[in-house]
């Protein structure tokens, strides 16, 4: 189906589990943090209003609450006494990080009753393409290859990775990400824009993926200088964009998927694409985790592709132009009131109808307990 | 009527207007920023609880509620894309500022839908005395002049401007403003007093003038050094106050009037006197506004008087003893238990009583919708 | 009676003045400044929830509520205008500090009406062992002799003070002080224990004084390494450690009592002990009091004490060690949910159990009103 900003209005929905969902949805696995940054030495996230604790041990990332169920002490300050074990800092009541089982109280010696009496919840984990996944949901987990971009698993798939911790909600921060219009304005003072004739306006249409993962936008017109009535002409190019103007006039297609996924393609000749993760720590706070890929193949492409990304393009994408959208998301309210919508926002409604068919929790199987790490 | 400390008990009233206005009376003109600082350029302020957003346009000073209906944007982050017009930051909604309609959505072409069916809020505004004034007020606007004192709109007013945002309710800072006493303790050690015999206590009358605008502060008794039962002598002055005797010991008649006004009149022979406004931003802050008048005619007595004003009086006056009472202001509650008071306080209590006479909002002609401008 | 670890579980309790007392216990004397620190220069600290103004007068210390029931503003800002008098800073009222009383409002003139028509809450205050005591409670104070530990009135001691505002509640600071087992743990990486083999658990016994005023806890069994179901040996002593080992293996006995104050006894031959009170300010801060008491007798030995004290015992006990438990401190909710409890958290059950028979208000005298001081 696809569907254009004539339709906006007939579109339109009331998106409760949407709007309930103002600390992310559930039943999806989240790229966290870097493979890379994770050893022995535990690092502490919050995702989804939980506070989790990451380790890695025989070779694989484990994840469990980060709090000491005893005296409420965060996990994550503590140490790994005993490989694959997490040891809190205050009293010595040692996890296995696996199972999340408590296997010992130090400081009550080894016969300690209170042994095998409690433990603290684990979070399924995965590695791939550089990044610890983590699930999030009460039921069973899904294949983590299932909530990845199966561009960004191909073998020649080259992904640089940037973390950031912002203020605002994540909603509006997906909606800034698919939303087409607002680039033809709060971007059009972008570094990125300098010598480029960026449109007034555009018309995108949005799409359902074949494989029904992602929501598509494309766009099939995109006008330059034109007359408003009462106004005058827009924009006004300054005379040294004469030449900016890119054959086609079409930008990228930018796609969106749960569960806070952006992809934003280029056409195949610039040769690297975006994507990005907007992950709610709570409410208020987002963790915003930005991919460059490219597909290059041999050495000498790779490694052009390598020093014009460390050269430019990491600063003017996603440092400068991604900044002017971190600065609006978080003068935003958590709730922003979805009415008056215009044209262009098919592409937020349609988001929001999309979500509404998020994930619910799949029952568990019978080896699949509360607190069972998958494998 | 002459009301003196004698009757303060009488006095004593509810206040249930003024205990709710909080974030000040409404149906009045505050005089919000220096015509000086306003071009094409947004300028954003808080005023009564309401954020708004000032520009200039064809000569004259236009208000709108800063925030953009599609997604709660300020618009003062945005910019003056056509004259008199104001273009959100993120997609370009533009609204005439003039009368607050919606009259293009740039980023949705020239034939956008939306265009016409929304609007922001907009606040009638003046122009006097070098201050840009707004009118808050739910009501039909009353003449500019009603809240400006007359004085300073005599063509030979020189006025010097200087804004504050400082932490405290406004209510706190007018009461402290009418109140003589306090100038008897907490100024006691400004460096205006420094070679001044500040009296120990004072007998003020409270009037209303004659035109019933200002609540008037007299004084017909100040007494220096007496003795206090089972305390000794107080004041006592060091040496060199020797001659800082004032003849006739009275020190300057002080005027209040609605929405939150000061002036500090001085003698005659002093040659200018002191304006000042305490206007809320919400109930936690306010902006404070003084103001140096003086009618001086003719260039050398006005360069003199600009040459002792930015030399020292401004420093003296406005900044050092002022701000003890600012340093005072943002200690106290929101909403001070008004018992017990004592004498002096007749004339907060008086100034409460006037201020239970607020206007309330006045109703609207044919001609003067919600959302027009006053011209 | 001797409680071991093997009773935990019975000698759970609800706990609910306990509970209640989140801004601590009022029927107490509690050493909140050092004497040093006062004279006639008032001095603001907060203490049980209660904004408190100390001043010294006659060579005594008084204690008043530190808010002016004029204007609400702090009296702690205002001068000592006339001996043993607090003059606010404001308009002038002045209250005895010794009971309390409006003796004056300066701006009023002598023949105030608002004189002796209302007053400031007094709090009887103490001195002893070079700290100013307060009493917060509502009913008869108790002697202060009762609420100070015998040793530190001996003549000989030498009494070492270190204050220190900290984030926290203080019952959790408490729970901290007299619970054996986290030295095991916490305190292993402390610089304190660089040449000392710690034990990896200890068996305490909590026993009550044979004055009733403190509980107490010795060691009946201290372990070095040991094996550890499924983990392996712990601890594991580096090389240099090998002959950090003590005899008898026995660490500090440490004692609790009411209102908030630990003692920490050093086996004689170590020549000094500590004394600690954990005081709220509010549910969310304390005041951290740390008293480092010698006995010798003799200059010489005082005065290798005082050089080892400031050479190395103060950083390498109060500092470092105490640091590291106000960083857990500080990381636990106000309310710590009791369960689930391990063996060792007897300490921590008895002391809870001891604080729910704190003292109540004692009925007032004839003589003795609200608003009285001690003599």
């Amino acid at each position: 189906m696809t569907v254009t900003p004539r339709d906006a209005q007939s579109r339109f929905g009331r998106w409760d589990r949407y709007r309930a969902a103002a600390e992310g949805f559930r039943e999806y696995w989240y790229p966290v943090l870097p493979s890379s940054g994770l050893g022995k030495k535990p690092v502490a996230r919050r995702l989804c209003g939980v506070d989790l604790m990451f380790m890695r041990h025989a070779g694989k990332a484990w994840a469990v609450e980060d709090v000491c169920p005893h005296r409420r002490v965060p996990l994550s300050i503590g140490r790994c006494e005993f490989a694959g074990h997490i040891t809190c800092v205050y009293h010595g009541w040692t996890f296995d990080v696996t199972d999340g089982r408590l296997v010992a109280a130090l400081t009550d010696g080894p016969d300690s009753p209170v042994v095998g009496k409690t433990r603290v919840r684990t979070f399924p984990v995965e590695e791939r393409c550089g990044l610890v996944w983590v699930w999030m949901g009460e039921g069973e987990p899904v294949a983590v290859e299932e909530d990845i971009p199966t561009e960004l698993l191909q073998p020649d798939a080259r992904i640089y990775i940037r973390f950031s911790q912002v203020d605002g909600n994540w909603r509006n921060a997906v909606e800034n990400g698919f939303d087409e219009s607002h680039g033809k304005m709060l971007h059009r003072t972008a570094l990125w824009a300098l010598f480029r004739q960026v449109p007034g306006w555009t018309e995108p249409v949005i799409e359902t993926s074949a494989d029904g993962k992602w929501l598509q936008r494309r766009l099939v017109g995109a006008h330059r200088t034109e007359q408003y009535p009462g106004l005058g002409r827009w924009p006004k190019y300054p005379f040294w964009k004469v030449f900016g103007r890119r054959p086609g006039g079409m930008s990228a297609r930018v796609w969106v998927r749960l569960p806070c996924t952006l992809g934003v393609l280029q056409p195949t000749k610039v040769g690297w694409s975006n994507y990005d993760w907007y992950m709610p720590q709570d409410g208020k706070r987002y963790t915003y985790l930005q991919l460059a890929v490219s597909w290059r193949k041999g050495l000498w492409p790779r490694f052009v592709w390598w020093l014009r990304f460390w050269a430019y393009i990491r600063y003017i994408h996603h440092v400068l132009f991604n900044g002017q959208d971190i600065g609006v998301i978080g003068l935003m309210p958590v709730n922003t009131d979805p009415a008056p919508l215009f044209r262009p926002d098919i592409s937020i409604i349609e988001w929001r109808n999309f979500a509404e068919n998020a994930r619910t929790p799949r029952p568990t199987t019978e080896t699949a307990k509360p607190g069972r790490q998958a494998s």
